[in-house]
């Protein structure tokens, strides 16, 4: 870890103006984040107040250590929903053994980070890419909003995979509840009215953007005090008419060490490594994004520690995982957030709200706090930019599928693993079908272009062979097949020059290999020659017997010294089409 | 399938001398294939005669339809003893359950490698490194070794992975019996001695290096021969000294559909695709050597439709899998085979022996077969090999041993699949590392080098960036990453050249990273610049935001082209030593 907490470099030089973004952007975000934070303990399916603890402790912790000055950290949707699939197999029906579960997925997520940093293994997470990100967020944003409609209509559905919770609401129709159902819709219509149409309103009537924008972000707490205000009033006579959050005990959250002793570590870490990894990678790709707007850094290994640090904190206060939220910390920057005392007057505010406040909260219909969940999440559902990876790499769109297909049809966990291990081993695939070109002069130029592209002179005593990808186990037989072929089309070749000047790295296939294709132009009389070895390989092959076994005059800097070495222009010249009917025989056109 | 049999167009021009030089071969092969089969049908697990009837079909079946005119097809020592492995899990003690399984075996792996032969996924097959490849034979050369010593001392061992044979042996080593072991130690001296030594002496006295060769290769016939007669004589009062093979049932192989209807496919499935696996790899890496000496093609495609037409003529005669046995394959070539008719004449033989000369082997002592399959098997281990490997690359040497590691303590099944898993990974690990550089002018030309190598000079208004990977999803962040920091250390740049000349390929996660950073150096005023981007990433590129995002200006055929765009060297070059200095800091060398 950093000598000096990255939060001392913030506050150098922290004057008034600073405090007072800062104050101004906490509270935006505090406000955001009560219910935000109800909700998402709810669907993880903890108690409410567990979601205030998560909005307090990690916040503050990861102030401290964190290196992105505005990153808002606390619970997260998809994160609280594998928090849920982990539960749901690990503690059964017991509301303790769920917040010991919870604890212990924390503490666990929080090992796993800080070992990672202090391993310096953040590139690990460079393994989950866009595709499968993109879609193991879709589908699970798909999954959380079927988990949330038995809410919104006031019935028992079962939670599980997508079939399940669609046939259990499917036999529960009969069983809607029309008070729920009309608080659900009410609360769903205010929440999206006071987005883009409330803002556009409110500058359409004088206020400025700033103050509409202020009116908007208030308005999932003024809908949670509002149902809960109404609410209240209509339970007056016995019972309120819908299902309400309950009594939430008032207090800030306790420490307690209970859960090191806990059964169950070995169970949940195979979750606790995926909710990590996926809760790693949401925050830093949010730090990102808002660092590079104010050319601040984000030190990827120190974010390892500094999550790593809050999840502990998340465990040691009996709640569950944390990361950055998107939406979240978008809000608190363009609130003016400047540094990380924006996110530590957040969690005191929070924490004003759970010791005092949380009587307020009795009434609050649970319907509300799911519409709150099903309007922040629907916009994680990502249908364009699904079409637009497609569009751009088959196999990207393939993985993109597949990813999805595996966590609505077999769950969260399977179809993340599945993703993972189709992107890898698709890009191994790829590669080895590497891009290889016969190459010409450019006549009159120093310049060697492909054959098949552009019009080259080629001299057919002497094959150009450029090599556009890295040499190794699972291209080196198709290079020496391309190489053979090549020369089979040219059976008057004398030597045979390989470009390397696209190959960073050999692994020992790819030099087993060359020593075979050695062998084999030996036997056909043919030279070898290499030509533009970068620095770093040409150190490696430096040695192997495959270089001491080429004379010192096939080694060359460039394409055309090797032309010039190997005799010159010799008036064997003949046309890319000479050459194109060579590779692709007569009766074919150029590929 | 080609419409034409490879056998076919081998035939044209077939003449005397090519009849002459194939029938020397085709008894040359035989005399070795006969003990070797049965040898390995014992390692397998199966009857002696499985083994001669599977150096007679497989062979003729490959003659018929294989790409390599030399490959001696029949039962090879490694996929022998992963059957062996396959059929303990699932034939328990029923030798008839045995052979069913082995014919099942057999019928998969002839079905997984035509139909990906019919796919044309002869690539797949690429994922087996080398260093997977080289750790994995090696180890079940070990293996292998271990199972025959119990055969060697006349005890009964389990066989199993590696701890459960060793602790077998050391608690039978008071049963060892001496008669056999005193066999086994002739045997093996006589095979070892007719290498090598019983050449030199043949060519000392004057004969023929091809005689030499001849008598050293008729060796283990001659040993199973003499040992067979010696130990009939000494049978002559009550039974065997040593445990023999016992009576072998003389005749052809009858074909059989037996198998078809059994129960076990699924069990064995996955059996049969490592073997298929491991049998395909090396009888393509044996005919590819082989071809490679006379400029004869091998067809990855058309080789595995012929071995899996081959092993599907195992299945129909109850006999193992089959592949190209690396050193069978070398006798043959080296004996003068011309074509597939070698192998025919092999397969013919060898039937004929099945047919009228088994009574011949029914005093062969197992001890002897177990002697032929350690001195054959002896070379498999490669030491040095494996020793180059990681001299030349700790990757590929950590696979290496980890591969060795899991087959000796895990199975062979597990321990191959780690190896490939392993070997996937890193690679990705590997290139989530890319290698970039800042780049300079060579002074007076209009070439640009790395830095960090070559006394350049740069201009710190732009900043010359040149990445050597393709870009994708697990380093996209570290390049954007690399780009960021070189601009934190010249913040007086204006540009930002992205050198692609060795970028191939972009996927969905890469061109994505290229937008974000797109916008973090728009925020920063630095205007973003390609320079040198590949025909056919620019293809794809070109329907892209990101393309569309940056003018027409901004693209860039050569680094030599971006820079005169750019406003040529305007006065502001600074050294390479200097830019060392921006990028390491004053106080650090450069590296």
């Amino acid at each position: 870890m950093k000598l000096q907490p990255p939060l001392l470099t913030s506050l150098r030089g922290y004057d008034r103006q600073a405090f007072s973004d800062d104050l101004t952007a906490g509270i935006i975000t505090a406000i955001l984040l009560v219910p935000q934070g109800m909700a998402y303990a709810l669907l993880a399916g903890l108690p409410a107040e567990t979601g205030l603890y998560a909005s307090i402790i990690p916040p503050a912790v990861y102030a401290v250590f964190g290196t992105s000055r505005t990153l808002a950290v606390g619970p997260v949707a998809v994160a609280a929903l594998m928090v849920a699939d982990a539960l749901s197999r690990f503690a059964g029906a017991d509301p303790q053994q769920w917040i010991t579960g919870a604890s212990i997925l924390a503490a666990e997520v929080g090992v796993i980070l800080a070992v990672g940093g202090a391993l310096r293994l953040g590139r690990l997470v460079n393994l989950i890419g866009h595709p499968v990100l993109s879609g193991f967020t879709s589908a699970a944003a798909a999954l959380i909003m079927l988990s949330q409609v038995g809410h919104l209509l006031g019935v028992d559905a079962p939670r599980g995979d997508a079939v399940t919770m669609i046939t259990g609401l499917y036999t529960h129709i009969g069983a809607v509840s029309t008070s729920t159902t009309v608080t659900s819709v009410l609360a769903i219509a205010a929440l999206v009215l006071a987005r883009r149409p409330l803002q556009r309103l409110l500058t359409g009537l004088g206020a400025s953007p700033n103050a509409a924008a202020l009116a908007s972000r208030t308005a999932p707490l003024a809908v949670v005090i509002a149902a809960s205000l109404a609410m209240a009033a209509l339970a007056g006579n016995g019972g309120a008419p819908v299902r309400v959050v309950g009594d939430i005990p008032a207090g800030l959250p306790a420490p307690g060490l209970d859960f090191l002793a806990s059964a169950g570590w070995a169970e949940l870490a195979p979750s606790a490594v995926l909710i990590a990894l996926i809760g790693y990678v949401e925050s830093v790709t949010v730090a990102k994004v808002l660092g590079g707007r104010r050319r601040e850094r984000v030190d990827a290994n120190q974010e390892l520690l500094a999550l790593g640090a809050a999840n502990f904190g998340s465990a040691l206060v009996g709640t569950m995982p944390a990361a950055g939220g998107f939406s979240r910390s978008v809000v608190n920057f363009d609130a003016g957030a400047r540094t990380q005392v924006a996110a530590l007057i957040t969690a005191g505010l929070v924490g004003v709200v759970a010791a005092f406040f949380t009587g307020w909260f009795a009434f609050l219909p649970k319907a509300v706090l799911a519409a709150i969940i099903v309007v922040a999440i629907w916009q994680l559902i990502d249908f364009r930019g699904a079409i637009e990876t497609t569009r751009y790499d088959r196999g990207d769109g393939a993985t993109l599928i597949a990813t999805v297909a595996g966590v609505l049809g077999f769950g969260l966990e399977p179809g993340l693993v599945a993703g993972i291990a189709l992107s890898l081993f698709l890009y191994v695939w790829r590669s080895s079908r590497p891009h290889m070109a016969v190459i010409g002069r450019i006549p009159g130029t120093e310049h060697f272009r492909n054959v098949e592209r552009h019009e080259v002179v080629c001299d057919p005593r002497r094959v150009l062979l450029r090599i556009d990808e890295n040499i190794y186990f699972a291209n080196a037989e198709p290079v020496r097949d391309f190489v053979l072929a090549a020369l089979d089309r040219h059976p008057d070749a004398e030597a045979a020059v390989l470009v390397m000047s696209s190959v960073s790295y050999i692994d020992s296939s790819g030099l087993e290999m060359l020593e075979a294709l050695h062998a084999d132009l030996q036997a056909q009389s043919v030279a070898l020659h290499l030509a533009e070895v970068k620095g770093p390989v040409a150190d490696r092959l430096a040695q192997t017997h495959l270089w001491h076994g080429l004379p010192e005059s096939h080694h060359h800097l460039s394409v055309a010294a090797a032309v010039d070495a190997l005799g010159g222009d010799g008036g064997n010249e003949t046309t890319a089409a000479a050459t194109r009917r060579r590779i692709h025989g007569p009766d074919r056109p150029a590929g």
